[in-house]
């Protein structure tokens, strides 16, 4: 199984992440971001996005990375994950949501303007970022993990732009849930970190 | 099973629709939008993200028009429209990732600006939206649904905000794919249009 992968991309960390977690190999294909691959004639046939991470399994290819986490959680990472019960499952997805929208659009973006050099609105970031990490921060202050009162996918796609949110320079210092809630993902047996952090 | 609606979300919308084409029935709560009823203690304790739609079935309170979704079919809608198998069920949440990232950030914020007089970059909402409406009409030059080869929750779940795209000044009529998935959309028992559209 194939994982087109940027070593700095904090989505697909996501995906390296939860692999690690439920011990399944990844082939991980790098590629050169700063060259432009995934915008190339190659890429773009496997994903016409221009984005990565993209996975390949067989004749399996899917891009986003809350989509692969329900893939590998579905096909090999079991209920535990991913739980099938409905009322589990959406408090599951509206975990992918927030990382789908308020996380790729707060601690992401202020990232990509400093430690890439994206222009973009630095502002509008900040003010993003500490509104999610205030309503985290007050939904962990009752729970240990975001949903399903278990360690599932809606962590390791929530935690990955947090734990690198201060090369964005949002502080997450004063988030007491959030940093315990970190703690204890990182515990996690084959927890695997972000190059670099 | 009470939906905390506004009629003229696109977000609440989806629920509605897709409520519809499964035939179960919504007591619909409206709440007042313009009095920011919405941000008061009340809803606040139903969602303290401050947003609607929200979803009360019984004891299980849900936000986020995605999880609502997954949570819809997952227990009265079936199979039919968010598939158990991984490789189909990734297809369709690659499409609410969509719904929750690109149509929000696109069309959605070029209506909020153009139709409700909010304050952001539209020059960026336009951007997104065009960007994001070639990919999809790109893709269903060869598909005929969003993703699993029938209609799905992914539909119901990006369909909503480019039928009211023009509200956002967005134009979709050289999208000649999307306009026949639409028109494909709009034929399904049970289909239930925005009010005003």
């Amino acid at each position: 199984m194939k994982l087109y992968d940027l070593e700095l991309s904090g989505n697909c960390y996501k995906v390296r992440l939860f692999a690690s977690l439920i011990d399944i190999p990844l082939d991980i294909v790098p590629i050169d971001f700063m060259q432009g691959e995934h915008k190339k004639e190659a890429m773009l046939k496997l994903n016409p996005w221009g984005e990565i991470p993209v996975l390949e399994d067989g004749s399996v290819i899917l891009r986003d990375a809350q989509a692969i986490l329900v893939y590998l959680a579905n096909k090999y990472g079991g209920e535990a994950w991913w739980p099938s019960e409905a009322h589990l499952q959406a408090d599951v997805m509206q975990w992918l949501s927030v990382a789908s929208n308020e996380i790729q659009h707060g601690p992401n973006v202020a990232r990509l303007i400093k430690k890439f050099g994206f222009e973009s609105d630095l502002t509008q970031s900040l003010e993003r970022s500490y509104k999610i990490l205030a309503l985290i921060d007050d939904h962990l202050a009752h729970h240990n993990w975001l949903a399903a009162s278990r360690p599932t996918i809606a962590d390791c796609a929530v935690y990955p732009y947090i734990s690198i949110a201060h090369e964005g320079e949002v502080a997450i210092d004063s988030y007491s849930n959030i940093k315990a809630w970190m703690n204890r993902l990182e515990q996690l047996p084959n927890y695997l970190s972000m190059p670099g952090n």
